[in-house]
């Protein structure tokens, strides 16, 4: 009978903790506000494990379906910032900007894009994470590189930062330690998908970074962690607002996840297709994007007028690309691996291509070996999907529409599965759709 | 990414369970139905400790925020039973009929009812708990009488069920483990209050034990589980339902518990108040509702014209009542403790008793020693609340209204702040209200 529980005969049992996880939950439970102290309380005792996990699990079932309000997120933000360490780039005399993308299929934006906005002196501290299920990690990629490394002391990151102005390395676990935890029990607990508890987790590491500013690059479509554009706004405004109210000027852009992004699926050739776009070339979406979100992070650090298009176009970012691999161990020139086994799929008949699935070929991609179903478990750097054509492309029959790579065939036969009503070829090409939905600003 | 689970890329990881608490807990989490083959499965691995506690407990908020259809709810309630043994009492010649309470303040009903209803040859296996926070418990208010034991084997059980005919005693541990693991889980979680899972809770012991019909005394009020009779009536009509599907005859009263229930409110004065009503005396709304009871579970015995108040008013169930004691090693003749202080409060001014709040009082006594706050604690048998009037009685300025009893007379104090603003004098007496308000049957 929990209505007992605040009348609850002291006697000689002394509690120090000031309030109870149950009237906590029973709060956000029965839909109220959670009281900032108690919420505060709550994030605190549970990293310091007096709270269990499966009373935190009833708390963020409780946060899921019934959501929280603007103060509620942001006392939760600061109490996950409060539970670890907060990094300063204050005195590197730069103005610092990072990018968050909320993950897609095929989304490289960051290897461009940091060595293009250092170029404009901009300090560019890009925190990332590995990837897991159908989505890749930046991390990954970057360890295509022969010699590159992700784990930075701080004290490297903050070198790196001032000499070479971009950095993507590995967020040390200092960084909001109730996030990981959290996180860990939502992934089990089917609680993922609270838009309270993803901006939290999200804005809580960058604003403990110590970022200036920030862009987010807020996802929408079937690879997106948000289907639908209506969700993803939502995520866009709470995690805008939460930065603002934190003192990190932020904008985001909610950008089209239903189709992959630019041609390569997979890890080594990421990076292959990165420095294309670097050298001037590459798919135009990944051009894009890239311009867009470059353009974002330059206006929020004070240059709105810089030409990145032309900067991009003409190779100029190359230069802050190879220093950034340099700085960490890694050879910019070195070949890159290359699977041992390929498979092309070709167009069964002659049209338009129509559509392409972005979650069922992330999942393809990961099936050959490019992705993790564990966070323990290695990626296969040269296994993925190269398309060679796109949606709104004409094909022959027999044409190549995309090859396979592994380093092991029987891996073909599921990647194929996946693959099946992934696609297809019609008589006249799709309408185009925008990549870039809208800008949420605060 | 949760969904990517389903879609996992299976490898070298072989996982032998059919189903994925994720994908159980996010049907219902989204609104759905959870289909029956993994709900069975949710309960199974969870009582293996396969599906961790953290999972469970977003599942029950989930159940709690959501609801669950009948079916769910039947499959649920079987697969609690199928988490331990049945019993069965089919060899005994009798019918046998159980009452169950949803708990309340100065609720002893089973002590007289249970011999009342075993003096017309039934058979009554009353398997109680114990009082925990302001509600008290059977067997807790019969270990006040010197000698007598809760504990009894299965062969106890049934040779004092064929000899005497009623049995009050604790359940075995083998009914429905997984019922109390959950509970146990729902009581840290903020998720008591779901009528599903109080339903199949409460259900899933009784139709384990293995009794023929069952009549549910289902409160509501401010000293009850449900304060709303709406809520009441759903919990009764969803129980009642249970117990039909499993082929257990079942009804229920709805029934009041704004007011405690008789004069004392304790443990050996509840059993003292119990004794004077099976002698033919007793207040006037525990007879009211042990006769009641005692006629809805007689009809469902096939006895619908039993003499049930002739029979008590003649304290023809006495012996019956004393056969019980004594088959428990129970001394109906031993003097029952009495408290070393005690606490008179009388009426401030002449008027009409009003109201007496039976979530206070539960409390107050509670606080005086007669419960217990942690379920490992002892209760102190002597102490207690005896009231001296009750709502609609008269009373004179400086007139006894109740006596409190304890051990030790710091406790006078907490039971006092309690009692504080629970009961009311008023220039008239108030509109009496029914005890009981309404049958449920199938």
């Amino acid at each position: 009978m929990r209505h007992t529980r605040p009348l609850a005969d002291g006697g000689a049992a002394v509690n120090a903790e000031p309030f109870d996880a149950v009237d906590v939950i029973r709060a956000k439970r029965d839909g109220g506000a959670v009281p900032e102290a108690e919420l505060r309380w709550m994030v605190d005792a549970y990293t310091r494990g007096y709270v269990a996990d499966a009373q935190m699990a009833a708390f963020a079932m409780a946060v899921l379906l019934n959501g929280m309000d603007r103060d509620e997120i942001r006392v939760l933000t600061e109490a996950m910032i409060a539970s670890g360490e907060r990094m300063s780039f204050a005195g590197l005399g730069k103005r610092t900007v990072d990018k968050h993308s909320t993950g897609g299929v095929g989304d490289k934006i960051t290897l461009p894009l940091a060595p293009l906005v250092a170029s404009f002196g901009v300090a560019v501290p890009q925190l990332s994470g590995r990837g897991l299920g159908h989505t890749g990690g930046t991390l990954d990629k970057l360890e295509s590189i022969p010699g590159w490394r992700a784990a930075l002391s701080n004290d490297e990151l903050t070198t790196q930062l001032r000499d070479v102005g971009a950095v993507v390395c590995a967020a040390g676990s200092g960084l909001a330690p109730a996030d990981k935890k959290l996180y860990a029990l939502r992934d089990v607990t089917g609680t993922v998908e609270a838009i309270p508890l993803i901006a939290s987790s999200i804005m809580s590491k960058k604003i403990a970074e110590g970022t200036d500013a920030l862009v987010l690059d807020v996802k929408f479509g079937s690879g997106a962690f948000m289907r639908e554009p209506e969700r993803a706004r939502e995520l866009a405004r709470t995690m805008v607002a939460l930065g603002t109210d934190s003192g990190v000027a932020t904008t985001a852009l909610l950008t089209n996840m239903e189709t992959p992004l630019g041609f390569a699926i997979g890890n080594a050739n990421e990076v292959r297709e990165s420095v294309e776009v670097l050298a001037g070339g590459g798919p135009a979406d990944i051009v894009e994007l890239t311009l867009a979100l470059a353009r974002e992070m330059l206006a929020l650090a004070g240059l709105p007028d810089a030409d990145v298009e032309g900067t991009l176009r003409e190779g100029r970012a190359m230069d802050s690309w190879r220093s950034m691999i340099r700085a960490q161990g890694g050879d910019p020139d070195a070949a890159l691996p290359v699977a041992r086994e390929t498979h092309v799929v070709t167009a069964p008949r002659a049209g338009y291509i129509t559509r392409m699935d972005a979650l069922s070929f992330g999942v393809a991609a990961w099936r050959l070996g490019a992705g993790r179903a564990r966070a323990q478990d290695p990626v296969i750097h040269a296994a993925g999907i190269d398309l060679h054509v796109k949606p709104g492309d004409a094909v022959v029959a027999g044409a190549p529409v995309m090859t396979l790579s592994a380093d092991d065939p029987a891996r073909f036969a599921r990647a194929l599965d996946a693959l099946g009503s992934a696609w297809d070829i019609g008589e006249t090409p799709p309408d185009s759709v925008p990549l870039v939905l809208e800008r949420v600003t605060a």
